[in-house]
Protein backbone atom coordinates (compact mmCIF):
# COMPACT_ATOMS: atom_id res chain seq x y z
CA UNK A 1 0.00 0.00 0.00
CA UNK A 2 0.83 3.94 -0.83
CA UNK A 3 -0.09 6.81 -0.24
CA UNK A 4 -0.59 8.99 -2.59
CA UNK A 5 2.00 11.40 -3.92
CA UNK A 6 1.30 15.02 -5.04
CA UNK A 7 3.39 16.05 -7.89
CA UNK A 8 3.26 19.14 -9.58
CA UNK A 9 6.23 19.97 -11.74
CA UNK A 10 5.85 18.43 -15.17
CA UNK A 11 9.65 18.09 -15.26
CA UNK A 12 9.32 15.44 -12.20
CA UNK A 13 11.64 12.82 -12.85
CA UNK A 14 8.98 10.59 -11.34
CA UNK A 15 6.72 10.84 -13.78
CA UNK A 16 9.27 10.20 -17.13
CA UNK A 17 7.33 6.92 -17.47
CA UNK A 18 4.03 9.53 -18.69
CA UNK A 19 6.32 12.15 -21.02
CA UNK A 20 5.14 12.37 -24.48
CA UNK A 21 2.83 9.48 -24.47
CA UNK A 22 1.34 11.35 -28.01
CA UNK A 23 4.58 10.91 -29.51
CA UNK A 24 4.09 7.60 -31.44
CA UNK A 25 7.63 7.81 -32.51
CA UNK A 26 9.32 8.21 -29.04
CA UNK A 27 6.69 6.13 -27.20
CA UNK A 28 7.21 2.96 -29.45
CA UNK A 29 11.05 2.36 -29.03
CA UNK A 30 10.98 3.34 -25.83
CA UNK A 31 8.61 1.26 -24.38
CA UNK A 32 9.91 -1.78 -25.03
CA UNK A 33 13.51 -0.66 -24.90
CA UNK A 34 12.63 0.23 -20.82
CA UNK A 35 10.05 -3.04 -20.71
CA UNK A 36 6.99 -0.78 -19.34
CA UNK A 37 3.50 -0.21 -21.32
CA UNK A 38 0.88 2.57 -20.25
CA UNK A 39 -2.77 1.01 -18.96
CA UNK A 40 -4.88 3.90 -19.41
CA UNK A 41 -8.41 4.20 -17.71
CA UNK A 42 -9.79 1.78 -14.89
CA UNK A 43 -11.41 -0.75 -16.86
CA UNK A 44 -7.81 -1.52 -18.66
CA UNK A 45 -5.16 -1.39 -15.47
CA UNK A 46 -7.42 -3.80 -13.79
CA UNK A 47 -7.27 -6.09 -16.48
CA UNK A 48 -4.01 -5.50 -16.34
CA UNK A 49 -3.32 -6.44 -12.78
CA UNK A 50 -5.71 -9.88 -13.20
CA UNK A 51 -3.31 -10.67 -15.96
CA UNK A 52 -0.30 -10.32 -13.60
CA UNK A 53 1.20 -7.48 -14.92
CA UNK A 54 3.32 -5.78 -12.31
CA UNK A 55 2.41 -2.04 -11.44
CA UNK A 56 5.00 0.30 -11.69
CA UNK A 57 3.38 3.58 -10.98
CA UNK A 58 0.20 5.37 -11.29
CA UNK A 59 -0.76 8.98 -12.49
CA UNK A 60 -4.33 10.03 -10.97
CA UNK A 61 -6.35 13.45 -10.99
CA UNK A 62 -7.90 13.95 -7.62
CA UNK A 63 -11.42 12.14 -8.30
CA UNK A 64 -10.28 8.99 -9.30
CA UNK A 65 -8.05 8.27 -6.01
CA UNK A 66 -11.36 7.04 -4.06
CA UNK A 67 -12.48 5.14 -7.72
CA UNK A 68 -9.04 3.44 -7.67
CA UNK A 69 -8.46 3.29 -3.71
CA UNK A 70 -8.67 -0.76 -3.75
CA UNK A 71 -6.08 -0.92 -6.13
CA UNK A 72 -3.81 1.78 -4.77
CA UNK A 73 -4.12 -0.31 -1.43
CA UNK A 74 -3.24 -3.20 -2.48
CA UNK A 75 0.17 -2.45 -4.42
CA UNK A 76 3.19 -1.16 -3.50
CA UNK A 77 3.82 0.51 -6.55
CA UNK A 78 4.27 4.60 -6.21
CA UNK A 79 0.77 7.05 -7.29
CA UNK A 80 1.14 10.46 -8.11
CA UNK A 81 -1.56 12.48 -7.95
CA UNK A 82 -1.61 15.14 -10.32
CA UNK A 83 -4.34 17.89 -11.54
CA UNK A 84 -5.71 17.70 -15.09
CA UNK A 85 -3.71 20.21 -16.07
CA UNK A 86 -0.47 18.78 -15.21
CA UNK A 87 -1.37 15.65 -16.62
CA UNK A 88 -2.22 17.45 -19.92
CA UNK A 89 1.58 18.81 -19.64
CA UNK A 90 3.72 15.56 -18.85
CA UNK A 91 1.28 13.35 -21.39
CA UNK A 92 0.56 15.68 -24.28
CA UNK A 93 -3.49 15.30 -24.37
CA UNK A 94 -6.14 15.71 -22.48
CA UNK A 95 -6.52 12.31 -20.10
CA UNK A 96 -10.38 12.03 -20.35
CA UNK A 97 -10.04 8.67 -18.59
CA UNK A 98 -8.21 10.43 -15.69
CA UNK A 99 -6.26 7.19 -14.37
CA UNK A 100 -2.92 6.61 -16.23
CA UNK A 101 -0.44 3.11 -15.01
CA UNK A 102 2.78 2.77 -16.23
CA UNK A 103 2.70 -1.74 -16.25
CA UNK A 104 5.85 -3.84 -16.23
CA UNK A 105 5.91 -6.23 -19.43
CA UNK A 106 6.84 -9.79 -18.71
CA UNK A 107 8.60 -11.81 -21.36
CA UNK A 108 7.41 -12.31 -24.18
CA UNK A 109 6.92 -16.87 -24.65
CA UNK A 110 8.48 -18.29 -27.78
CA UNK A 111 6.10 -19.50 -30.23
CA UNK A 112 5.94 -22.77 -29.18
CA UNK A 113 5.72 -21.27 -25.83
CA UNK A 114 2.46 -19.30 -27.05
CA UNK A 115 0.96 -22.28 -28.88
CA UNK A 116 1.35 -24.59 -25.68
CA UNK A 117 -2.42 -26.78 -25.52
CA UNK A 118 -3.92 -24.02 -27.97
CA UNK A 119 -6.15 -25.63 -30.65
CA UNK A 120 -7.19 -22.24 -32.48
CA UNK A 121 -4.60 -19.71 -33.18
CA UNK A 122 -4.39 -16.41 -35.11
CA UNK A 123 -1.18 -15.34 -37.19
CA UNK A 124 -0.72 -11.74 -38.12
CA UNK A 125 1.86 -10.46 -40.67
CA UNK A 126 2.49 -7.26 -41.20
CA UNK A 127 -0.50 -5.88 -39.27
CA UNK A 128 0.98 -2.63 -37.92
CA UNK A 129 -1.70 -0.07 -36.91
CA UNK A 130 -2.53 -0.54 -33.47
CA UNK A 131 -6.20 0.17 -34.32
CA UNK A 132 -6.26 -2.77 -36.07
CA UNK A 133 -4.49 -4.69 -34.00
CA UNK A 134 -6.27 -3.88 -31.03
CA UNK A 135 -9.34 -4.79 -32.36
CA UNK A 136 -8.15 -8.00 -33.88
CA UNK A 137 -6.81 -9.02 -30.21
CA UNK A 138 -10.10 -7.62 -29.03
CA UNK A 139 -12.39 -10.56 -31.55
CA UNK A 140 -9.99 -13.16 -31.20
CA UNK A 141 -10.63 -13.17 -27.59
CA UNK A 142 -14.56 -12.96 -27.85
CA UNK A 143 -14.58 -15.58 -30.93
CA UNK A 144 -12.55 -18.31 -28.74
CA UNK A 145 -8.73 -18.25 -30.61
CA UNK A 146 -6.22 -19.64 -28.24
CA UNK A 147 -3.63 -17.75 -29.09
CA UNK A 148 -1.74 -15.26 -31.39
CA UNK A 149 0.95 -14.93 -33.58
CA UNK A 150 3.05 -12.17 -34.67
CA UNK A 151 5.30 -11.80 -37.80
CA UNK A 152 8.17 -9.52 -36.52
CA UNK A 153 6.58 -6.26 -38.39
CA UNK A 154 3.40 -6.13 -36.60
CA UNK A 155 2.61 -3.52 -33.97
CA UNK A 156 2.80 -3.56 -30.79
CA UNK A 157 0.19 -4.96 -28.74
CA UNK A 158 1.16 -3.23 -25.56
CA UNK A 159 1.08 -0.10 -26.94
CA UNK A 160 -1.56 1.86 -25.53
CA UNK A 161 -4.13 2.53 -28.29
CA UNK A 162 -3.48 -1.06 -28.90
CA UNK A 163 -4.75 -2.02 -25.32
CA UNK A 164 -7.22 0.39 -25.46
CA UNK A 165 -9.08 -0.44 -28.82
CA UNK A 166 -8.37 -4.45 -27.33
CA UNK A 167 -10.45 -3.35 -24.60
CA UNK A 168 -7.86 -5.44 -22.56
CA UNK A 169 -7.79 -8.42 -24.54
CA UNK A 170 -4.01 -8.31 -25.50
CA UNK A 171 -3.93 -9.32 -21.85
CA UNK A 172 -6.39 -12.24 -22.10
CA UNK A 173 -4.80 -14.23 -25.14
CA UNK A 174 -1.19 -15.65 -25.51
CA UNK A 175 1.42 -13.66 -27.60
CA UNK A 176 4.37 -14.46 -29.28
CA UNK A 177 6.39 -13.00 -32.25
CA UNK A 178 7.30 -15.02 -35.24
CA UNK A 179 11.39 -15.15 -35.28
CA UNK A 180 12.13 -15.52 -39.25
CA UNK A 181 9.03 -14.81 -41.11
CA UNK A 182 7.45 -17.23 -42.59
CA UNK A 183 10.27 -19.43 -42.44
CA UNK A 184 9.32 -20.58 -38.74
CA UNK A 185 5.64 -21.30 -39.23
CA UNK A 186 7.47 -24.57 -40.64
CA UNK A 187 7.41 -25.09 -36.56
CA UNK A 188 3.91 -24.41 -35.94
CA UNK A 189 2.86 -26.72 -38.27
CA UNK A 190 4.94 -29.71 -37.02
CA UNK A 191 3.21 -28.57 -33.93
CA UNK A 192 0.34 -30.29 -35.96
CA UNK A 193 -1.07 -27.07 -37.12
CA UNK A 194 -3.19 -26.87 -40.31
CA UNK A 195 -2.02 -23.30 -41.88
CA UNK A 196 -5.20 -21.18 -43.47
CA UNK A 197 -4.18 -18.32 -45.00
CA UNK A 198 -7.74 -16.03 -45.70
CA UNK A 199 -7.14 -14.36 -49.03
CA UNK A 200 -10.28 -13.18 -51.13
CA UNK A 201 -8.55 -14.86 -54.21
CA UNK A 202 -11.19 -16.59 -55.81
CA UNK A 203 -8.79 -19.87 -55.91
CA UNK A 204 -8.83 -20.31 -52.40
CA UNK A 205 -12.13 -22.51 -51.03
CA UNK A 206 -15.35 -20.87 -48.81
CA UNK A 207 -14.10 -20.77 -45.00
CA UNK A 208 -16.19 -23.09 -43.93
CA UNK A 209 -15.97 -25.89 -46.11
CA UNK A 210 -12.08 -25.62 -44.92
CA UNK A 211 -13.53 -25.95 -41.51
CA UNK A 212 -16.54 -27.94 -41.79
CA UNK A 213 -19.17 -27.87 -38.80
CA UNK A 214 -20.14 -31.53 -39.35
CA UNK A 215 -16.59 -33.24 -38.57
CA UNK A 216 -16.35 -35.16 -41.86
CA UNK A 217 -13.94 -32.48 -43.57
CA UNK A 218 -10.18 -31.96 -43.97
CA UNK A 219 -10.20 -30.14 -40.87
CA UNK A 220 -11.06 -32.45 -38.40
CA UNK A 221 -8.45 -33.23 -35.34
CA UNK A 222 -6.23 -31.06 -36.99
CA UNK A 223 -5.29 -27.83 -35.02
CA UNK A 224 -5.75 -24.12 -37.01
CA UNK A 225 -3.91 -21.64 -37.83
CA UNK A 226 -5.75 -18.89 -39.15
CA UNK A 227 -3.39 -16.73 -41.00
CA UNK A 228 -4.14 -12.67 -41.36
CA UNK A 229 -2.43 -9.95 -43.46
CA UNK A 230 -2.57 -6.32 -43.27
CA UNK A 231 -6.05 -3.83 -44.18
CA UNK A 232 -5.61 -3.32 -47.95
CA UNK A 233 -2.34 -5.60 -49.07
CA UNK A 234 -3.54 -8.99 -47.50
CA UNK A 235 -1.17 -11.86 -46.56
CA UNK A 236 2.32 -11.50 -48.73
CA UNK A 237 2.76 -13.96 -51.87
CA UNK A 238 5.53 -15.84 -49.08
CA UNK A 239 2.78 -16.44 -46.83
CA UNK A 240 0.69 -17.78 -48.87
CA UNK A 241 2.63 -20.20 -50.27
CA UNK A 242 3.39 -21.13 -46.60
CA UNK A 243 -0.18 -22.11 -45.93
CA UNK A 244 -1.67 -25.58 -46.10
CA UNK A 245 -4.81 -23.88 -47.90
CA UNK A 246 -5.86 -20.89 -48.91
CA UNK A 247 -9.40 -19.71 -47.57
CA UNK A 248 -11.43 -17.10 -48.24
CA UNK A 249 -14.83 -15.46 -46.96
CA UNK A 250 -17.83 -15.51 -49.62
CA UNK A 251 -18.75 -11.84 -50.73
CA UNK A 252 -21.65 -10.95 -52.53
CA UNK A 253 -22.99 -7.76 -54.31
CA UNK A 254 -19.71 -7.55 -55.77
CA UNK A 255 -18.01 -6.12 -52.70
CA UNK A 256 -14.09 -7.78 -52.99
CA UNK A 257 -13.22 -6.83 -49.46
CA UNK A 258 -13.57 -6.46 -45.57
CA UNK A 259 -12.31 -4.22 -43.38
CA UNK A 260 -9.72 -6.50 -41.44
CA UNK A 261 -11.27 -6.48 -38.27
CA UNK A 262 -14.20 -7.55 -39.92
CA UNK A 263 -13.09 -10.26 -41.86
CA UNK A 264 -10.81 -11.06 -38.71
CA UNK A 265 -13.93 -11.87 -36.60
CA UNK A 266 -15.52 -13.53 -39.42
CA UNK A 267 -13.05 -15.69 -39.69
CA UNK A 268 -12.69 -16.93 -35.95
CA UNK A 269 -16.17 -17.06 -35.68
CA UNK A 270 -16.04 -19.62 -38.66
CA UNK A 271 -12.95 -21.27 -37.90
CA UNK A 272 -14.20 -21.70 -33.45
CA UNK A 273 -17.74 -23.00 -35.03
CA UNK A 274 -16.57 -25.07 -37.49
CA UNK A 275 -14.50 -27.34 -34.83
CA UNK A 276 -16.90 -27.33 -31.61
CA UNK A 277 -20.09 -28.06 -33.57
CA UNK A 278 -23.43 -26.35 -32.34
CA UNK A 279 -23.77 -24.49 -29.04
CA UNK B 1 -20.01 16.44 -71.91
CA UNK B 2 -18.65 19.44 -69.66
CA UNK B 3 -15.64 21.87 -70.20
CA UNK B 4 -14.15 21.96 -66.66
CA UNK B 5 -14.28 25.65 -65.23
CA UNK B 6 -11.26 27.12 -63.74
CA UNK B 7 -12.59 28.62 -60.31
CA UNK B 8 -10.41 30.41 -58.35
CA UNK B 9 -12.29 32.15 -55.70
CA UNK B 10 -13.45 30.68 -52.39
CA UNK B 11 -16.84 32.34 -52.24
CA UNK B 12 -17.78 31.66 -55.79
CA UNK B 13 -21.30 30.62 -55.29
CA UNK B 14 -21.30 27.58 -57.83
CA UNK B 15 -19.04 25.89 -55.02
CA UNK B 16 -22.08 26.16 -52.68
CA UNK B 17 -22.23 22.55 -52.46
CA UNK B 18 -18.44 22.12 -51.12
CA UNK B 19 -18.48 24.58 -48.14
CA UNK B 20 -17.73 23.93 -44.89
CA UNK B 21 -17.43 20.05 -45.37
CA UNK B 22 -15.71 19.47 -41.87
CA UNK B 23 -18.92 21.23 -39.98
CA UNK B 24 -20.82 17.68 -39.21
CA UNK B 25 -23.75 19.85 -37.48
CA UNK B 26 -24.15 22.24 -40.78
CA UNK B 27 -23.69 19.23 -43.15
CA UNK B 28 -26.24 16.59 -41.40
CA UNK B 29 -29.07 19.54 -41.59
CA UNK B 30 -27.59 20.98 -45.11
CA UNK B 31 -27.56 17.92 -47.55
CA UNK B 32 -30.66 15.98 -46.27
CA UNK B 33 -32.36 19.40 -46.89
CA UNK B 34 -31.20 20.42 -50.55
CA UNK B 35 -31.05 17.05 -51.18
CA UNK B 36 -27.44 16.51 -51.99
CA UNK B 37 -24.47 14.23 -50.58
CA UNK B 38 -20.55 14.19 -51.19
CA UNK B 39 -18.92 11.28 -53.01
CA UNK B 40 -15.15 11.58 -52.30
CA UNK B 41 -12.36 10.02 -53.77
CA UNK B 42 -12.28 8.54 -57.57
CA UNK B 43 -13.59 4.89 -56.61
CA UNK B 44 -16.34 6.00 -54.53
CA UNK B 45 -17.37 8.40 -57.44
CA UNK B 46 -17.83 5.93 -59.81
CA UNK B 47 -19.84 3.66 -57.63
CA UNK B 48 -22.10 6.65 -56.60
CA UNK B 49 -22.68 6.35 -60.24
CA UNK B 50 -22.84 3.63 -61.29
CA UNK B 51 -25.78 3.01 -59.19
CA UNK B 52 -27.97 5.52 -60.99
CA UNK B 53 -26.86 8.75 -58.64
CA UNK B 54 -27.14 12.11 -60.75
CA UNK B 55 -24.10 14.03 -60.32
CA UNK B 56 -24.54 17.77 -59.46
CA UNK B 57 -21.16 18.91 -60.29
CA UNK B 58 -17.45 18.01 -59.41
CA UNK B 59 -14.63 19.84 -57.86
CA UNK B 60 -11.23 18.53 -58.85
CA UNK B 61 -7.45 19.37 -58.51
CA UNK B 62 -5.20 19.77 -61.71
CA UNK B 63 -4.00 16.17 -61.36
CA UNK B 64 -7.29 14.59 -61.17
CA UNK B 65 -8.99 16.31 -64.79
CA UNK B 66 -7.13 13.59 -66.37
CA UNK B 67 -8.19 10.51 -64.54
CA UNK B 68 -11.78 11.59 -64.68
CA UNK B 69 -11.51 12.02 -67.81
CA UNK B 70 -14.39 9.35 -69.06
CA UNK B 71 -16.62 10.39 -66.08
CA UNK B 72 -16.43 13.85 -67.33
CA UNK B 73 -16.85 13.29 -70.68
CA UNK B 74 -20.23 11.15 -69.96
CA UNK B 75 -21.46 13.94 -67.78
CA UNK B 76 -23.59 17.40 -68.61
CA UNK B 77 -22.86 18.74 -64.92
CA UNK B 78 -20.54 21.12 -64.74
CA UNK B 79 -16.32 20.86 -63.46
CA UNK B 80 -14.78 22.73 -61.45
CA UNK B 81 -11.03 23.05 -61.52
CA UNK B 82 -9.66 24.48 -58.13
CA UNK B 83 -5.66 24.83 -56.75
CA UNK B 84 -5.50 22.23 -53.62
CA UNK B 85 -5.47 25.61 -51.68
CA UNK B 86 -8.32 26.74 -52.46
CA UNK B 87 -9.93 23.20 -51.92
CA UNK B 88 -8.98 23.53 -48.72
CA UNK B 89 -10.24 26.57 -48.21
CA UNK B 90 -13.90 26.01 -49.06
CA UNK B 91 -14.37 22.29 -47.79
CA UNK B 92 -12.13 23.16 -44.52
CA UNK B 93 -9.91 20.22 -45.25
CA UNK B 94 -6.88 19.05 -46.98
CA UNK B 95 -8.62 17.18 -49.67
CA UNK B 96 -6.05 14.18 -49.66
CA UNK B 97 -8.28 12.18 -52.47
CA UNK B 98 -8.16 15.15 -55.03
CA UNK B 99 -11.61 14.66 -56.68
CA UNK B 100 -15.04 15.77 -54.97
CA UNK B 101 -18.18 15.23 -56.48
CA UNK B 102 -21.80 16.34 -54.93
CA UNK B 103 -24.26 13.98 -56.11
CA UNK B 104 -28.38 14.24 -56.02
CA UNK B 105 -30.01 12.05 -53.55
CA UNK B 106 -32.40 10.01 -54.33
CA UNK B 107 -36.26 9.35 -52.84
CA UNK B 108 -35.79 6.67 -50.14
CA UNK B 109 -37.85 3.63 -51.11
CA UNK B 110 -40.70 2.98 -48.06
CA UNK B 111 -39.80 0.57 -46.00
CA UNK B 112 -41.78 -2.08 -48.12
CA UNK B 113 -40.10 -1.14 -50.97
CA UNK B 114 -36.57 -1.91 -49.39
CA UNK B 115 -37.35 -5.03 -48.61
CA UNK B 116 -39.07 -5.89 -52.08
CA UNK B 117 -37.92 -9.81 -52.16
CA UNK B 118 -35.23 -9.70 -50.14
CA UNK B 119 -34.20 -12.40 -47.85
CA UNK B 120 -31.86 -11.24 -45.20
CA UNK B 121 -32.29 -7.56 -44.08
CA UNK B 122 -30.33 -5.56 -41.41
CA UNK B 123 -32.18 -3.36 -39.01
CA UNK B 124 -30.35 -1.04 -37.45
CA UNK B 125 -31.56 0.73 -34.17
CA UNK B 126 -29.61 4.23 -32.73
CA UNK B 127 -26.68 3.62 -34.51
CA UNK B 128 -25.79 7.23 -34.76
CA UNK B 129 -22.01 7.06 -35.62
CA UNK B 130 -21.20 7.63 -39.04
CA UNK B 131 -18.15 5.36 -39.27
CA UNK B 132 -20.37 2.75 -37.48
CA UNK B 133 -22.87 2.96 -39.89
CA UNK B 134 -20.89 3.24 -42.62
CA UNK B 135 -18.81 -0.02 -41.77
CA UNK B 136 -22.10 -1.68 -40.93
CA UNK B 137 -23.12 -1.23 -44.38
CA UNK B 138 -19.38 -2.62 -45.89
CA UNK B 139 -20.20 -5.60 -43.99
CA UNK B 140 -23.77 -6.22 -45.08
CA UNK B 141 -22.93 -5.95 -48.52
CA UNK B 142 -20.13 -8.20 -48.59
CA UNK B 143 -21.90 -10.84 -46.48
CA UNK B 144 -24.84 -10.96 -48.35
CA UNK B 145 -28.03 -8.76 -46.27
CA UNK B 146 -30.13 -7.63 -49.10
CA UNK B 147 -31.70 -4.52 -47.45
CA UNK B 148 -31.05 -2.88 -44.46
CA UNK B 149 -33.83 -0.65 -42.43
CA UNK B 150 -32.75 2.17 -39.98
CA UNK B 151 -34.63 2.95 -36.85
CA UNK B 152 -35.45 7.03 -37.10
CA UNK B 153 -32.22 8.30 -35.20
CA UNK B 154 -29.51 5.93 -36.99
CA UNK B 155 -27.15 8.05 -38.44
CA UNK B 156 -26.99 9.35 -42.50
CA UNK B 157 -25.39 6.61 -44.53
CA UNK B 158 -25.22 9.18 -47.21
CA UNK B 159 -22.79 11.44 -45.25
CA UNK B 160 -19.15 11.79 -46.81
CA UNK B 161 -17.48 9.78 -43.98
CA UNK B 162 -20.08 6.93 -43.98
CA UNK B 163 -19.92 6.60 -47.60
CA UNK B 164 -16.15 6.80 -47.51
CA UNK B 165 -15.53 3.73 -44.85
CA UNK B 166 -18.30 1.89 -46.59
CA UNK B 167 -16.44 2.10 -49.49
CA UNK B 168 -19.32 2.97 -51.79
CA UNK B 169 -21.65 -0.01 -50.62
CA UNK B 170 -24.31 2.11 -49.15
CA UNK B 171 -25.04 2.30 -52.50
CA UNK B 172 -25.28 -1.23 -53.16
CA UNK B 173 -27.71 -2.30 -50.76
CA UNK B 174 -31.16 -0.68 -50.81
CA UNK B 175 -32.39 1.09 -47.53
CA UNK B 176 -35.23 2.68 -45.70
CA UNK B 177 -35.81 4.39 -42.72
CA UNK B 178 -38.35 2.98 -40.21
CA UNK B 179 -40.70 5.61 -39.43
CA UNK B 180 -42.28 4.85 -35.91
CA UNK B 181 -39.86 2.68 -34.08
CA UNK B 182 -40.39 0.00 -33.19
CA UNK B 183 -44.36 -0.35 -33.99
CA UNK B 184 -44.01 -0.69 -37.81
CA UNK B 185 -41.78 -3.53 -37.22
CA UNK B 186 -44.96 -5.17 -37.09
CA UNK B 187 -45.30 -4.71 -40.71
CA UNK B 188 -41.77 -6.15 -41.40
CA UNK B 189 -43.30 -9.16 -39.81
CA UNK B 190 -46.04 -9.26 -41.27
CA UNK B 191 -44.16 -9.35 -44.48
CA UNK B 192 -42.94 -13.06 -43.47
CA UNK B 193 -39.61 -11.78 -41.78
CA UNK B 194 -38.31 -14.13 -38.08
CA UNK B 195 -36.91 -10.71 -36.22
CA UNK B 196 -34.03 -12.15 -34.73
CA UNK B 197 -32.44 -9.51 -31.87
CA UNK B 198 -29.00 -9.78 -31.79
CA UNK B 199 -27.98 -9.45 -27.59
CA UNK B 200 -25.36 -10.20 -25.31
CA UNK B 201 -28.08 -11.45 -22.88
CA UNK B 202 -27.46 -14.91 -21.58
CA UNK B 203 -30.78 -15.88 -22.24
CA UNK B 204 -31.11 -15.64 -26.22
CA UNK B 205 -29.66 -18.41 -27.75
CA UNK B 206 -26.28 -19.11 -30.01
CA UNK B 207 -27.03 -17.39 -33.55
CA UNK B 208 -25.96 -20.62 -35.02
CA UNK B 209 -28.71 -22.48 -33.40
CA UNK B 210 -31.19 -19.70 -34.15
CA UNK B 211 -30.48 -19.98 -37.96
CA UNK B 212 -29.56 -23.52 -38.27
CA UNK B 213 -27.55 -24.60 -41.44
CA UNK B 214 -29.15 -28.01 -41.92
CA UNK B 215 -32.24 -27.03 -42.82
CA UNK B 216 -33.90 -28.56 -39.95
CA UNK B 217 -34.48 -25.40 -37.79
CA UNK B 218 -37.28 -23.41 -36.77
CA UNK B 219 -35.37 -20.89 -39.45
CA UNK B 220 -36.11 -23.13 -42.42
CA UNK B 221 -38.04 -21.51 -45.29
CA UNK B 222 -38.47 -17.24 -42.89
CA UNK B 223 -37.67 -14.38 -44.02
CA UNK B 224 -34.80 -12.94 -41.38
CA UNK B 225 -34.43 -9.52 -40.37
CA UNK B 226 -31.57 -8.95 -38.00
CA UNK B 227 -31.83 -6.48 -35.09
CA UNK B 228 -29.05 -4.52 -34.07
CA UNK B 229 -28.11 -1.88 -31.63
CA UNK B 230 -25.66 0.71 -31.16
CA UNK B 231 -22.10 0.23 -29.58
CA UNK B 232 -21.71 0.34 -25.98
CA UNK B 233 -25.87 0.44 -24.91
CA UNK B 234 -26.61 -2.36 -28.19
CA UNK B 235 -30.87 -2.79 -28.72
CA UNK B 236 -33.33 -1.11 -26.30
CA UNK B 237 -35.88 -2.89 -24.44
CA UNK B 238 -38.50 -2.02 -26.84
CA UNK B 239 -36.71 -2.96 -29.61
CA UNK B 240 -35.82 -6.60 -27.78
CA UNK B 241 -39.44 -6.76 -26.69
CA UNK B 242 -40.80 -6.43 -30.80
CA UNK B 243 -38.37 -9.14 -31.23
CA UNK B 244 -39.64 -12.90 -32.41
CA UNK B 245 -36.22 -14.59 -30.59
CA UNK B 246 -32.76 -13.08 -29.36
CA UNK B 247 -29.55 -14.44 -30.63
CA UNK B 248 -26.17 -14.17 -29.22
CA UNK B 249 -22.41 -14.34 -30.45
CA UNK B 250 -20.95 -17.15 -28.03
CA UNK B 251 -18.06 -15.12 -26.81
CA UNK B 252 -15.30 -16.81 -24.95
CA UNK B 253 -12.12 -15.59 -22.62
CA UNK B 254 -14.94 -13.79 -20.26
CA UNK B 255 -14.78 -11.12 -23.30
CA UNK B 256 -18.33 -9.46 -22.82
CA UNK B 257 -18.91 -7.87 -26.13
CA UNK B 258 -17.20 -7.41 -29.73
CA UNK B 259 -17.03 -3.94 -31.41
CA UNK B 260 -20.77 -3.31 -33.61
CA UNK B 261 -18.49 -3.40 -36.80
CA UNK B 262 -17.50 -7.02 -35.70
CA UNK B 263 -20.66 -8.40 -33.78
CA UNK B 264 -22.26 -7.43 -36.81
CA UNK B 265 -20.07 -9.38 -39.33
CA UNK B 266 -20.72 -12.12 -37.74
CA UNK B 267 -24.13 -12.05 -37.55
CA UNK B 268 -24.31 -11.20 -41.10
CA UNK B 269 -22.02 -14.75 -41.41
CA UNK B 270 -24.32 -16.81 -39.36
CA UNK B 271 -27.28 -15.31 -41.13
CA UNK B 272 -25.92 -15.79 -45.02
CA UNK B 273 -24.14 -19.25 -43.89
CA UNK B 274 -27.21 -20.41 -42.15
CA UNK B 275 -29.61 -20.22 -44.84
CA UNK B 276 -27.70 -20.83 -47.85
CA UNK B 277 -25.93 -24.09 -46.40
CA UNK B 278 -22.97 -25.18 -47.79
CA UNK B 279 -20.73 -22.76 -50.69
Amino acid sequence: MAEPLTVDRPDDPRLSDYTGLTDVDLRRTREPAEGLFIAEGEKVIRRALRAGYRMRSMLLSAKWLEVMRDVIDASDAPVYAVTPELAERVTGYHVHRGALASMQRKPLPSAAGALGSARRVAVMESVNDHTNIGAVFRSAAALGMDAVLLSPDCADPLYRRSVKVSMGAVFAVPYARVETWPRDLEEVRAAGFRLLALTPDERAVPIDTAVPRDGTGAGTGARVALMLGAEGRGLSARALAAADEWVRIPMAHGVDSLNVGAAAAVAFYAVARGRDGEG
